[in-house]
């Protein structure tokens, strides 16, 4: 046991306010980092210490040596890395462990192996879990990609060795067109991961993505926390996310809790992690990747098993050892969480900025709000577009799409356009409401929603200032309202 | 089954919004009425139609014939009536009835049992309910009081008759004070309330105050959703609480649930509603009151039940049957609620006004927010001080405590005081944390706490300001900052 007494967050937004949460609710004291552009930033407020890193804004949450520095001069005995930045980085962690700074996550072996696709399906497949078949190693020659794009049979999906969220990514659907998506692959992987090597596996259509929650202490208890239905994305990037899946069957639910848990038993894996899986229409299971930190959407899972995630990840660091059996965790009710991203529908989604004017959150029952926005905040351009998470809860899923659409209609932002008015059109479509819905649902009805930016704003808006006008008229001109 | 298309809801604040919120999950249309200071309240943007009532400003939720006259005119089948105003008023229900209109609540003939004290007292004996000793009929002869309270027995406390809310009610010790504290109680009951006819009860040292929210739909299944603490209490208004109780043993508990499902099936009540009871350190119950409305704590029950009490409210108004057995009602952890009031702790508690120029709301796991507050939102000086009610919820009762220690703690509303410093103290008091608390729990701290108005506010904003000009001197005289 080695009791953690303060923590230094590696990170900004709403990941740094959750951990400062978690570190005040097990009363250990938070260190907040922040850049020049973040210094209003709410988790600045709410740390019990902050300390700004001067200079390039993004390499402020990314130069660990300035970082460990900091811990150090702080006297944390711990860094906590959120998600993004330095969370899936094995060195980083090495280095914390070298500067006798605990690392809150996993060991920088797991962390090195799940960061090599190639690495960790190989690893994966020698525990029993299947994955996709595919290429054994990174590859950059296109005459070898095409002779194992077409051993492994049409479609497949060429993806970048050394990077992720969709980039140096390609679907090839036939061998005439294997060149051309190679070359544009590989040179898009060099450009944004300086690497151009690449993989090529079978390409699941349709699929769904169910991911598996893992927590895992340092003495080989391995407990799953139901699994996660994240199918609704754009350009492979996740936009909601839902726990449990509204339409797995039981039996694919049960086999892939068998596999993740055993797996990871079996790797000798600690701290929390999750594993991604495509689900094809016949409920086959294939192993995509494991991301070895906490995850955006681990709200979700948190509120229908009551367990606090991040609260967990912080004890399992600490030496603490898993006092619950998998059968105590009880799985309650439907959760959806909506990303909400500072970017404008009606123009493809470009990030925005903007002051936040006039601010009015969603509340009452069955709703979390996971934000670092508040009235008169400012979104800086330099990071990625999400400002906070909607988690809505009910007893289910009919339930819990009703409370969703009506918390996101209460949503109010006036500033810069939100990706809100999606998320109005998804939960109003028959066939999410069905819970009909793979990897592909979003491209397709991209077509058919309306996406209108914030008009409903400012309808509201006009509505209050008729009542108001109207009011002012009957009081000036004292006439009498009958009913 | 008489399917509700649209309901009125005839009144304002936090409990008009939390309708509103019911309804848009049920998909039924709202109608918001609203008085000249509360033409920018939330629940009239929030609702789908809205209609303002001129003139006095209190009489605008009262006026329950100019309330139906827009119920009629806006097509409303139903009227919801909230807490306090016309929620308790049995002509008020039965206008409604009369005019075609659903009342959603108790049946007419309930509402005036209970909101008769003596009468209730009587009809609960009947039905098995053990209630304290005392008066049979309401008493206005001092001679007569002080005969019957020296047959009870000291100590006596003299509540009014036609009223509530701490009014007209004091607690007699010795046979002595007997004649000036009845006759100042009658006074006051006549002040307050139009009559002066007060009863006469055994008073219980050191008592909990324990309550059973019960529903019960027109079919005779009458359900409990568990109790609720509401021990915390300032000048006997409840100030906290919590579901279950920390320290209630389960014969007790078991005991209640029997005794309260059991006088409510018997005298055919349907809708929400909470039987009151005093325990005594030996847990001996004494009914006291019921409440035949949906209670401004009912969020407590919603959390660890997973039921909404709102939602159901409405449908067994519609003739809804209760699809539910006891057995498969689960309760799942602690939930606490604190009422959030505009009011000066530092000048005893006076109520207090003011626009709210900046906000900084709670969120995160396990915090449920319930207000009608904003940024630049005006307190208006007409009404109850509660602006809101923070709850929270954690698996287990340390959790829920240290939950609300950093809710409460990043609450931050800026522009006139709160009563948030109160909540602060409490939850770091170590008999609350205990559990340890009876209904004069509050009388005996408030002489300890300090209750340091909104201090830490003050230090939030010099710490940002402190930081932000650090950075301004940095930049300007371009140091570079060594870690």
């Amino acid at each position: 046991m080695n009791k953690i007494s303060k923590v230094l967050i590696a990170n900004r937004g709403e990941i740094a306010l959750r951990i400062i949460r978690a570190c005040k609710e097990l009363e250990i004291t938070s260190v907040a980092i922040f850049s020049e552009v973040d210094v209003e930033g709410v988790w600045v407020r709410k740390a019990d210490e902050c300390y700004p890193i001067m200079g390039d804004v993004i390499k402020a949450y990314l130069d660990y040596e300035v970082i460990i520095s900091i811990a150090k001069k702080a006297n944390c005995d711990a860094i906590h890395p959120g998600y993004g930045f330095l969370s899936e980085n094995a060195d980083f962690a090495k280095a914390c462990e070298e500067n006798g700074i605990i690392f809150i996550g996993p060991k920088p072996e797991h962390i090195a192996l799940f960061g090599d696709k190639m690495a960790s399906k190989v690893a994966m497949k020698k525990v029993g879990v299947p994955v996709l078949e595919g290429t054994d190693e990174p590859i950059i020659n296109v005459k070898e990609g095409e002779k194992i794009a077409s051993q492994i049979g049409f479609p497949v999906i060429i993806k970048a060795a050394f990077g992720g969220g969709g980039r140096g990514m390609r679907i090839v659907k036939n061998k005439k067109d294997f060149v051309e998506m190679f070359e544009s692959a590989t040179n898009e992987a060099k450009k944004y991961f300086g690497r151009g090597e690449v993989f090529i596996e079978k390409y699941v259509e349709n699929p769904r993505h169910i991911e598996i929650q893992i927590i895992a202490d340092k003495y080989g208890n391995v407990l799953h926390l139901g699994e996660r239905d994240c199918s609704i994305q754009r350009r492979h990037q996740k936009v909601i996310e839902i726990a449990p899946s509204p339409r797995l069957n039981n039996t694919a639910r049960k086999e892939l809790y068998r596999i993740a848990t055993k797996a990871m038993f079996k790797l000798g894996y600690e701290s929390v992690g999750t594993i991604e899986f495509l689900l094809d229409e016949d409920d086959n299971i294939y192993f995509i990747e494991m991301n070895t930190r906490v995850q955006v959407e681990h709200p979700v899972t948190e509120i229908i098993s009551g367990i606090d995630i991040i609260q967990r990840m912080i004890q399992i660091a600490e030496g603490d050892k898993l006092q619950l059996l998998q059968e105590e965790i009880q799985f309650r009710g439907y959760a959806i969480e909506f990303r909400i991203n500072a970017e404008n529908p009606q123009k493809n989604f470009m990030p925005s900025t903007g002051t936040i004017k006039k601010y009015l959150t969603p509340g009452g029952p069955g709703v979390r709000l996971d934000t670092s926005a508040y009235t008169g905040y400012k979104v800086p351009a330099n990071y990625d577009s999400m400002i906070g998470k909607l988690i809505v809860w009910s007893l289910d899923w009919q339930g819990a799409v009703k409370k969703a659409k009506r918390a996101l209609d209460e949503y109010y932002i006036e500033g810069f356009p939100t990706n809100i008015s999606l998320h109005r059109e998804i939960v109003r479509d028959e066939d999410f409401i069905a819970g009909n819905f793979n990897t592909n649902y979003l491209d397709k009805k991209m077509q058919i929603f309306k996406l209108s930016g914030e008009i409903h704003i400012k309808q509201e808006e006009e509505k209050i200032s008729k009542i108001i006008s109207f009011i002012e008229k009957i009081k000036s001109k004292n006439i009498k309202v009958k009913h």
